[in-house]
């Protein structure tokens, strides 16, 4: 019955998800002027396109990789009340307007000097970096909407993941405000690192090796 | 059989609720002008924007817990029939017809001595509540479209909750020939509202608990 | 393995009608002049575009009941080939052009000395009903695509109703080459007419009950 | 569990794949011109949209027909990995992109002089082709991700006609080079092609059915 619960929540998340991304091409406007261009001409148009191109390319994986680690999160989570309902909502809330700062970011992008669309870009895969994260915390909180018998290493790899999640948007955030280009780099590489199931820093991974090796020998 | 009805029923709602809640973001247009903004002028520009990021909030939110709402009624209701199919597919009907007020709403939000958008936009989920509460009249009544053991609490507390809800959204069309801003805080504030599970109002839960002891004294 | 195959047919084809079915909604644009409207103006300009109200209505009841009706049929199909794929292919081709025609007859709709936008519209529907016929009695022609024991009255009672949706769908056709309102009224009265569950004309139900009767005796 | 993560990955790609295959129709523009059209002048003004109805009608079989093959291949594949979801992702990419340049491509198609667009529209298509081509080496490669059992006679045969799919794709991009049309068509004759199920060209079917024998001498 619980279970149920989560398969509705996750089979509508997986809708947004699968329409707002989809959704993202209507950011890319090749102008169709009055006249139609001859070849040169259209090759040169579309080649000054490549700031929409890398807006969309950015977006797309950012919202295709926060939903591979939506359903890493659902792997562990089996129960939901009112509160993850909420959150989860607002997280959607905030992946279906991520087309409205790609498109002011598409316009904007070659303008070095202006700061503004950058901010509210890397503003709002920061706000979803939160949002992902207070979704964890508060699902594992005590294991209260986990499974009966949550795997904790897992558990404690994706807790550490996401201790430094907002930590690093917050960087491209920062980075907004000083260089439009860097900040964007920095949201596309954020995408690609979280890619990679559960991969904490190198030192963490080494004291995880070491807890673990503990629990094998607590249960021999 | 009958439950493999219900969950396409359930399925095709669910695709139709994600698509139209991410369509909702097409109602944010900010206008490009024919030259770039500068800085200050993008911000501003983006700052005049609140009422279209309200209106798309409500809109959102109202959906987006319509939808909850609606699987907590397929929680219980186990079979279709032609009726239900019918009265569904009305109710997909004003769900992909939101955007439209939404936008007009977004457009006249500010001319506070305008109404026929509030109206129109109260209307609609004035209409929506109405036939969410259809759907669950006919499929409660004596039981049919339940399953066969249903859980009288639960059902007894959804027809509850359900009784008042057109009667507040009622309220907030009403405060729509007056004063729009109340009326979309009021449409924001119900859609939060029944977000809580079949939580009804104080004296109606003292009776509930009242009744629930009375039941499980019968019990033992 | 087989019922795989039908199930993920089922999954796409839902997507595709339940995003379809959502798009409608773009084809109703509510013109926004360089000034506001003042009230009387607005609800002026919305009382106008009641053809637009209708044509979407109408757009969305046909395929939300063609949706339905194709469900009924994927309750007896149980097996894929080849040419049922394309054939699905064909209608979905069918059910996403939907829109273009919609958005034509709602601006040509109140000029009733035109046609072109009816027949196309009215061409569409009948397109739509031949490609649903077509589908029906590829997969049901010997049983081939149908389950090991096909219900044989719920078969019969399919093939009967089909067998005349293309005829009354002609009609519509046939009407819209003469007079534009009356064709998009019976488009929608076919509509509502197959949301009713294989439910045949009356004289063929009698022959149906008789027959019914014949096989309980048989089966004493 | 490993087969909980094929099934989510096949959910979120069939919802991508439908939304943009759905969302082709926005490609198709039918100019709203100042004055309403007279009947001749309409339906003139229709039939001069033949190459946006192509160029559509090219991309959502294309697309239909790349889902259908996405299908074939996740009835063997069995396990995902971080590398089979990034492929995939990078493969819904190119599909959502799609839409681009069908409208640049329906927008230049009578020009036969002009080449950009089909060179885009083809190229597309053959990243496509290597995209899928990939997706299915990186999973077949020592059976890795393939269930306990997999079927060596299907997998070679997908392999076989997978071994041609670019080299195909290749042709059609090589015209695009020289003539718009021909390019076109061939492009469409691929997805046709692709529809069968694992057709091998002829010589190969003959290996095929001989290999199949000396297999089945072997089991006896």
């Amino acid at each position: 019955m619980d279970d149920k619960d989560t398969s509705r929540l996750e089979a509508f998340s997986d809708g947004v998800f699968a329409v707002a991304i989809t959704l993202l091409v209507l950011t890319i406007k090749v102008d169709s002027p009055a006249k139609l261009l001859d070849d040169a001409a259209l090759r040169l148009e579309l080649l000054r396109q490549w700031p929409m191109l890398l807006a969309f390319a950015t977006s797309f994986f950012s919202i295709g990789i926060m939903w591979l680690n939506h359903h890493r999160l659902f792997k562990h989570i089996k129960h939901t009340d009112t509160g993850l309902l909420f959150i989860n909502l607002v997280l959607l809330f905030i992946i279906v307007f991520v087309p409205i700062p790609t498109a002011l970011l598409a316009e904007y992008f070659i303008h070095s000097d202006q700061h503004v669309a950058a901010i509210l870009y890397s503003g709002t895969f920061l706000a979803m970096a939160c949002c992902m994260n207070l979704l964890w915390r508060y699902a594992s909180y005590r294991g209260r909407l986990l499974g009966k018998e949550p795997d904790p290493h897992a558990v404690m790899a994706i807790s550490r993941q996401y201790m430094f999640g907002p930590l690093l948007y917050l960087i491209a955030f920062g980075l907004a405000w000083i260089n439009t280009p860097a900040s964007i780099i920095v949201n596309l590489l954020l995408a690609l690192l979280f890619a990679a199931p559960g991969l904490p820093p190198l030192p963490l991974r080494l004291t995880s090796v070491f807890r673990k090796n503990h629990v094998d020998e607590q249960k021999q």
